[in-house]
């Protein structure tokens, strides 16, 4: 893993290949893992380990009523009495402790006080299957508070899952470890997404839950319900102030998500201390406004009933997510740091470690887990077995009864793309009329529709701009959520975020959303997610460039190619045309691991001799050449809208009698990935003379160009004016790139 | 302005240097306007026209008191006839469609549907003086719905803004006009602040009431208010849908910015169609928990006198904003386009324009204003006078009672920085103790405070990581606003936008803002603003690379650094120790038209040999250099942490008999404003061994070591492991420069 991480690229050399952490940890997890993602149909395979669920039917003890508004036992909850529940508590939070302490680094706050909910939700509430962590229809959970994912680590070793074992917990926060410091589904197996940055766990979670309720409500029947689970969140007060979590909250609300519950941990502590300082708006009130359940649990320290009973009426509630407000105390249980910032983010100390071992009558070594804890919680081995295996037979049932639903559900959830999908993207001849590629992108959409059972997505309120309804579907709304165009309203962060949770949900979902290409400024932290977490999710975004006009700069992105470039992990496409709109439409959908951006243009452009959609997969090529022996007198490359400028450049100039090489650069990560033979015949190093043309920063061309090229480009902000105006203005034109090439010929 | 706009760079060629376009504007404006930004004394150089005030004392006609809530009088509103002001609102509902139609490009839907609320705000409401639009006393306005533009264009011309002209409406949306499709405040004197990215204007909003707030409170005595005016603010259902909109209506309310009064042009359609498809939430009861006061005009199409009624409401209310939400019809008098989305964001087209000057009963030309509305309106130049006279004459008067006060206000707002203010930067030798540049930033913060009276600012949430308090300083809150320490909470995007609008309240203020380098991804939107709109914004960036450790892949930058030097007039620091961080501090205090981003470390740094605080304004310079005639054997070049590095490996090299040039880039931007002789003196063309090493994506780097050197960087995402270790396994190491170095000398 080491080797993957390591890459001191030399200047010409590659752009990192996409991550590859996945596959050692597959490996680890040995069969018990039906692969990292969505790959097989997720659970079926897994061989049942017998059904005998231990625990189940335990008397229920010790639960008085003190529940707040609700009165109702939890049903679903494992009755058990409060000495072990308190025991259990006690050795998550320790657990959190003695791993924060041994790193020296990390937040111990958030698992000592969150520890009596994450309990009750992994011990009592949830549905899940340990020994795999990918079975399609356990509940979700998203710590979107991240920084505190020992909290989830100390539940996932409790509850069985190979992925975090004692070796793991002493490795917290340690190179090559699968306990990271903030939660990483690339490293986790049982950890559904990628959280840390703060606000996007729940928007992850809406996502999650999105999925749940379009599924369901697509294949479930009166008699077979085969979707059927939960999304639960803990959030913190950072998570509530970052406007992210508004847009996701008020979308969850329009939505009616009634199988979202989000628990928040308000321990009136941030980093910089009492959250009176910055934060003292009605959270609750603010939830209502959007729709939402509230509730508040007063005592979340140790009222375990209260918590109980929350968790219990937040799911009587269908019709509306729920928000339970748990009121902790930070640090519980360290007598002279709890309610301090001071144990949010840093380990306790060895002394007060200690005192809070006295305080809270706990005589153990470090990681120790007691006896009567790790056999209370053994039984989720045979649980989780069982729910997969009743799941299993009632899939099997219903495939019986309903054949062409079950075919398709189990195609969508073996996460393997259908056979001959990519036959549907359309194809382009010169003589066809040209188009904007944002017309293009929608020809596409409207053909994988019918060819992707799992297209599923949506604009951020600019669907007739960026050209993104499938136009066989209806909307995806709280009275229609089996339809499949999603309204994200202006709220471009969640709506990223809310795609990784779809793409995470693991259920063959291919989501896609979209914006003006500028607006990426404001989701970018969840694209970088996407990227980081591995989650393919496709972003549309139309008007790239100058040339959308009058709207000015504000709303012209110049440096935005550039930025998604560097960028890890992020596959930067710019089709010319027709063929590659239809290219880069099939890199987005083959890559699930990988999130492709599609920067496509308001304006028309012609289908252009050369042009193809399978050389899109190459990231650059040729799409003429006149020169014998590979070495023409000069290479003109662009990407997307420019590419015509560069053939009518090389037009002018064969006619002048040079030999030029026209070079559509459409995705500069994949033709880093090409073979060093391929990438010399394309662009040989003995021919210097080079000119790029693009309606963007220049920024980075100096990779290919070289230091005796051009790259005619604009490296200043945009003006608002007439389309054809700003290229004439700013020299992206023909002319330009013919003087430039005879500079560089000269 | 044309030449200034464009900008084709060759590749070896220059960044774009900063946007020049403010000058042409000043010149145009000619003498009346004190500089386009914040320098001079603003207001009190301009001559008074008189005192004069006509239409002053009117007799109010007309106004039932059906307004929601209010009964009272709105006190200093104009009273007029309601005849004249039909006519005056249907006029700016003309001239915004005739603008639209024109240019056929833009939004004709905003202006009809806010011409009554825009026409009381200018005409009844705010107190401006519109031959000096920079007079420092005015009520501020801003269009956070900035595609309505045309409404602010239209209010400005009836005002008598010479920035406005007949011919500039004509020019709407057209190369070089001052009228751009978006309101730019660089553009258009009486522009406040760059709107247009929906959410964003609310928060500049934010930070100009702030900004009052915190001057009224410095300054004010009982018996003299010098600083005191209102910020009004329009935005639409979009706005209210970002999340920015709600961190910053948050913070509103935390701070109890009294003066802060908002409309919400409540329309119901967006885009995409109703507001129903995606926006349901109550967004009175929102605001409501968020702690503000909330209206509602259920008739905004015709109910003037509720629209007056409400903003005097607003102004009874002092401890709390205010948020009208003003019930309109979108493209109102439009008998087959109001209320529908196809009269947002397109030209109503002949015809339809055509029945609606039949509908309002509008018989004039197009651009015509009728007499009687001229005539109405032409009271506001001399009135404006008179409001900048009359404070000119209390300031004096303050200045006088208060000399020691008034001498720092009137240099405040001369947006002049005092003398010798950098001398209290610290200098260092490399025999002082190492420390992380953000403790460095720190010390310079804590410097600055004394000698610069406008500094002011703070951090999301990470005042304790990000070392961003000022020590003699306590923090702005509602019952502390003179105090100078702000308390973003974790919303980094409205700390971001709050800052522009505290810089563009033009009080001299100097806004800084801090976070972790890999949250700007959370506010890349409002920095981009800031570069945009020449807003000389403070960025702290800390813990800047894999250097910050075990937080992991999530909190670890890498793309970042490049995506800052790709946008333009951001100019991105990235200072090595102690010197250097003084230097950054000088750049970016210094830079009042563009803002800074300071990348600073978590870990301690030594003070290296060479480093110097005015060198840091070359952007890169050599710190030693032991070759004869500059014709070195290898240049390492580095930012930041890794000078060090380089530094060392060039011992190493030395040592083996190599010559050996270190240079520091520690900010590209300024580097390539420098002559070419500079550049070519400290990078010789002739010397192509060259090694550039940083800790973040390589990407862009060729610009400087060429297609024959290396540039050592990290070029994947990073891992969660202590910070020493990262550096080893990632390969930014001395050994692996001096092997780099090796092959490129080879």
């Amino acid at each position: 893993m080491a080797a993957a991480r390591c890459n001191v690229a030399a200047v010409a050399g590659a752009v990192a290949p996409a991550a590859v952490r996945g596959a050692a940890q597959v490996e680890r997890l040995g069969a018990s893992v039906q692969g990292l993602g969505v790959s097989k149909f997720a659970g079926l395979r897994i061989a049942s380990r017998g059904a005998s669920v231990s625990g189940a039917g335990q008397a229920r003890r010790g639960v008085s009523k003190v529940a707040v508004r609700a009165t109702a036992a939890v049903e679903t909850a494992q009755k058990t009495d409060n000495a072990v529940v308190e025991k259990s508590v006690n050795t998550i939070r320790f657990l959190a402790i003695d791993a924060v302490e041994k790193a020296n680094s990390g937040h111990p706050g958030l698992p000592m006080g969150c520890a009596p909910m994450g309990h009750i939700l992994y011990d009592e509430v949830m549905k899940y299957n340990p020994k795999n962590p990918y079975w399609f229809n356990r509940d979700r959970f998203v710590l979107s508070a991240g920084h505190g994912c020992m909290l989830q680590y100390a539940l996932l070793h409790l509850a069985g899952y190979d992925s975090v074992l004692e070796e793991d917990l002493k490795q917290f926060r340690q190179w090559g470890s699968r306990t990271p410091g903030h939660p990483e589904n690339f490293e986790t197996p049982g950890v559904e997404v990628t959280t840390g940055p703060l606000g996007q766990g729940i928007a992850n979670a809406v996502g999650l839950a999105l999925a749940e309720a379009h599924m369901a409500a697509r294949f479930n029947k009166p008699d077979a319900k085969i979707v059927d689970h939960y999304t639960y969140c803990i959030l913190g007060d950072g998570c509530n102030m970052e406007g992210i979590s508004n847009e996701a909250a008020s979308l969850a609300g329009h939505w009616g998500l009634g199988k979202l519950i989000c628990l928040y941990d308000d321990n009136h502590i941030s980093i910089d201390g009492d959250t009176e300082i910055a934060f003292t708006e009605s959270v609750d009130a603010r939830f209502d406004a959007l729709g939402w359940h509230t509730i508040w649990v007063k005592n979340g320290n140790t009222g375990y009933d209260e918590i109980r009973a929350a968790i219990e009426e937040a799911k009587s509630v269908t019709d509306r997510p729920t928000m339970i407000k748990v009121t902790t105390t930070i640090g519980f249980g360290s007598p002279n740091k709890a309610n301090s910032y001071s144990v949010h983010g840093a380990a306790l100390g060895g002394k007060e470690v200690e005192a809070t071992r006295q305080n809270l009558g706990w005589p153990y070594e470090p990681f120790h887990v007691p006896d009567e804890v790790k056999s209370h919680w053994s039984r989720h081995i045979d649980l989780g077995s069982k729910y997969q295996s009743d799941w299993e037979a009632a899939v099997e049932a219903y495939a019986q009864k309903y054949p062409e639903e079950g075919a398709e559900f189990k195609q969508l959830i073996s996460g393997e793309l259908p056979a001959g999908w990519d036959a549907a993207l359309p194809e382009f001849t010169p003589e066809d009329a040209g188009d904007a590629t944002r017309n293009l992108s929608q020809r596409c959409l409207n053909a994988l529709a019918r060819t992707l059972p799992g297209l599923i997505g949506g604009s951020a309120d600019l669907a007739s701009s960026n050209m993104t309804l499938m136009k066989m579907f209806g909307d995806f709304q709280k009275s229609t959520p089996a339809e499949r165009n999603v309204r994200f309203g202006v709220r471009e962060h969640a709506m990223g975020a809310i795609c990784n949770g779809i793409q995470q949900h693991l259920g063959g979902l291919i989501p896609y959303c979209a914006t003006f290409f500028i607006f990426t400024d404001y989701l970018r932290a969840a694209m970088r997610i996407s990227a980081l977490s591995e989650t393919g999710v496709i972003y549309v975004m139309t008007h790239d460039s100058i040339g959308l006009g009058e709207d000015g700069p504000t709303h012209q992105p110049i440096e935005h190619l550039a930025s998604f470039r560097a960028m890890p992990n992020m596959l930067m496409l710019r089709p010319a045309d027709g063929n590659e709109t239809s290219g880069a439409y099939k890199v987005a959908v083959l890559n699930r691991k990988r999130p492709s951006t599609l920067a496509l243009s308001r304006q028309k452009l012609p289908n252009l001799p050369g042009t193809s959609i399978d050389n899109v997969l190459l990231g650059a090529y040729a799409i003429s050449d006149d020169s014998k022996d590979n070495k023409p007198d000069v290479i003109l490359m662009a990407s997307g809208s420019e590419l015509e400028i560069a053939a009518k450049a090389a037009d002018v100039l064969r006619g002048e009698g040079k030999t030029v090489k026209v070079v559509s650069f459409v995705c500069w990560e994949l033709f880093e990935e090409q073979s060093a033979e391929y990438k010399e015949k394309l662009l040989p190093s003995s021919v210097t003379a080079r000119v790029s043309v693009e309606a963007g920063a220049t920024f980075g061309w100096e990779r290919y160009v070289g230091l005796e090229g051009r790259a005619i480009g604009v490296d200043h902000f945009g003006a608002s004016a007439p389309a054809n105006i700003l290229y004439k203005e700013f020299g992206i034109t023909v002319d330009n790139v013919v003087a430039k090439a005879k500079e560089v010929m000269a």
